[in-house]
């Protein structure tokens, strides 16, 4: 019987832990630069905080934990026999496992609130938990990395984001990163001249296909969903959605003019793009696109997604948005907050494509000192402790070779693990440093090797 | 209805998140300089992989996660009417929240034996749960600092953990911390001599108290606890147990002499004592203390426990030991183990009660740039991206003042944010820039404020 672990969910070994904390670390040195503090809430909610919240089908995959000690005592035994799962959950637990950071956040900030100095810039990074169906890419247990800014409602913080995103990718080393943008009041816009806000949906998703399918296909597409011609006819400049970042602006700009909620849409978008182009990025690419429809429930302002470079196929590695009324569940009003997040396995797999890892410094010993001599231990030992104390990782293979097989065992050991300098003998407080990859053996003093390894 | 979290669980705020970091990454530091790896299991087991290993209080206190979807279907009626809430839940729930860092390290060595090399050393740093009564200083959802080697029965091993602990408790600057030491094996050996092992707890329980209660009072205790006047004779020596370490070899080395293993048990202190003699602590003592006898279930040799410096009263802050046969549960037989733990709780209260989180940086901007003119905003961002490329943490104040008291909320943030450095206004390319402590003002550029703040 090999054990085993749930699905959904992950050992990570000493290298995928090293990887992934450059990324985390990565993201939280920007965060920082930025101006944003950590927070971090615990990993279960009281159920009556995350129910609800999510929708329907969110409510079904929150994982729920089960009451202590006698749980069932308390059930009234009527409803226990109607196996109503649903209904019996209620009275057996009275916590769950968060679903996201965003919830717990807005929580947060209500129980808070007289404590927290606005505008409040927090991060966090915590892993979350879903019972979906695990898939490639998609796990039950996994890392959020969430900034958001809250009590604001300055663009110059969407501004920032931009920059945000350019900083993290820049520093990973992840170039040609795409940051795409839009504005719910444009699509708002959009389906007040469109005339019929239901269809907004079905809209941009049969533009989003223009590259694919051409100009007709989509026009056909929009009608067959019920989209009229007249009204089709009023975006026209939508199907000629090329050139640059201004001259879409410009285009919707002419187009949106006879609604007020899409011209504000354009005058938001065109400070944050303008000002971008003032301020230059990295290497990312800032690009407006009408037909980012992410978190039309909630985000009332800006839309923020980035795709991976072109090279690798794999959808967005981040997203983000402005919503008006984020605390409102929880009884504080008028909030408004705008925010990002980093898709840390997304981005895990991008850099392992374009291997990006290569740079990750491993969690290995640098200086390995053999064990063949039980009479030379303490003197390896002592200088183990003065490698350590100047910084330099190393250690002594533990158990004594006492025959040529354990001999093997430890240059073993130093071959899978990798390790660049080993230690063999000592002779007259001088140590015999091999150096594994060009083979080369001398005999140094713990001086000369501290100076080398280093 | 102000919104709440679980009882005995925690938000921290950016302060309290910082000070944890700072504990953290110096544990983390001294891990891998003394050759540790890290590695990360999943925040739920199979509840087959946790049921059972900590015994029956231990199996009551595990948290354990409902099934998702129609869990009750499955159940059969007549357990459910019967309402024994220990069958129902081992239908109505598979998986479990981990409940320590032990169990799931043995399961990850037992799954990964044919990928690791061994010895293995491994640190892993990860939240635990217990559904234990909250009380002060104890959490149902906490973190625990686990370094264990298995697959070697080198007494240098416990050596290193022994420099271990010196080196993170000498980096935090907590200085005079205790660590005991002792061994299962010694305890066997007195068990042998006062020919009573099931006396071997109340024996150690009443020496204990020697400091305080006197040699009479605890010999009266050990007789009332059936101890006989002959066996405490025979360990007479223990009653002066005092003077150095080697002193109280000897004394052991004598007093054992007719127990193989007690005799084992001197050995193998000796060979950790003198060595540590030899290598030297920075800050910490190691002390033989024979009456610890902490996790006497499992532990199979050295034993070991941290005391806080004197002058903080709380319990201890650290503890591990060997163990011979950690992964025999899930089948891998005959791997010897040791490992330590620090307890982050315990070391957050010491290091805030002896006013060591003074030197921890917090997560605020250095500098804050004031947003009282709309035409400077973006002169100031683009001094802001490049004191950030300078790797200094800065932001402007989101929120444009378009009113006295507006301005005055401004000064106010930078007051109860505790920000050092702050610029004011722009003039000719030159940056108005205040000292908050000095209240000094001057026209800087953006070169020279970068020099001073670095």
């Amino acid at each position: 019987m090999k054990p085993g672990i749930p699905k959904g969910t992950r050992d990570f070994s000493s290298t995928e832990v090293a990887r992934r904390n450059f990324i985390f670390n990565t993201i939280k040195h920007s965060f920082e630069l930025f101006g944003f503090q950590p927070i971090e809430t615990p990993s279960f909610e009281n159920s009556s905080t995350l129910m609800g919240k999510y929708g329907e089908e969110g409510d079904r995959l929150i994982f729920k934990i089960l009451n202590s000690g006698d749980y069932l005592t308390k059930v009234d035994d009527a409803l226990l026999s109607e196996k109503d799962s649903n209904k019996v959950t209620t009275q057996i637990s009275e916590k769950a496992l968060r679903y996201d950071l965003t919830v717990p956040f807005a929580r947060y900030v209500v129980q808070h609130q007289n404590e927290i100095t606005f505008p409040f810039k927090r991060y966090q990074i915590q892993p979350v938990w879903r019972a979906d169906k695990p898939q490639k890419g998609r796990f039950r247990e996994f890392y959020q990395c969430d900034a958001d800014v809250v009590g604001s409602t300055s663009l110059w913080q969407e501004v920032e984001f931009v920059q945000l995103y350019d900083s993290v990718f820049s520093k990973l080393n992840v170039q040609g990163t795409t940051i795409k943008i839009n504005n719910r009041k444009i699509l708002s816009g959009i389906a007040e001249v469109i005339g019929a806000k239901d269809k907004l949906i079905d809209f941009t998703v049969a533009l989003d296909k223009l590259d694919k399918i051409g100009k007709d296909g989509v026009v056909a597409e929009m009608i067959s969903k019920g989209i009229s011609e007249e009204a089709i006819q009023k975006v026209q400049p939508l199907f000629e959605f090329t050139g640059s970042n201004n001259d879409k602006l410009n285009a919707l700009a002419d187009m949106l003019i006879t609604s007020e909620e899409g011209t504000k849409g354009v005058e938001e978008l065109r400070f944050v793009i303008e000002n971008i182009q003032e301020l230059e990025l990295q290497t990312a690419t800032l690009e407006l696109d009408v037909t980012l429809a992410r978190g039309l429930n909630y985000y009332t302002g800006a839309i923020f997604e980035v795709s991976a470079p072109k090279e690798v196929k794999i959808g967005s590695i981040g997203g983000g948005g402005r919503y008006d009324d984020l605390t409102g569940i929880f009884g504080l009003k008028d909030v408004s907050g705008v925010g990002i997040s980093f898709g840390l396995d997304r981005i895990y797999l991008v850099m392992e494509e374009l291997g990006l890892f290569e740079a990750v410094e491993l969690p290995k010993p640098k200086v390995l000192f053999l064990n063949f001599e039980e009479n030379e231990s303490l003197v390896k030992m002592k200088a183990i402790a003065e490698l350590r104390t100047n910084g330099i990782k190393s250690e002594l293979y533990p158990d004594l070779a006492s025959s040529n097989n354990q001999q093997k065992k430890q240059w073993k050991y130093v071959d899978k693990r990798g390790i660049d300098f080993v230690i063999t003998d000592v002779d007259n407080g001088q140590f015999k440093f091999k150096d594994t990859k060009t083979r080369e053996e001398k005999l140094l003093t713990i001086k000369e090797i501290i100076k080398i390894v280093q």
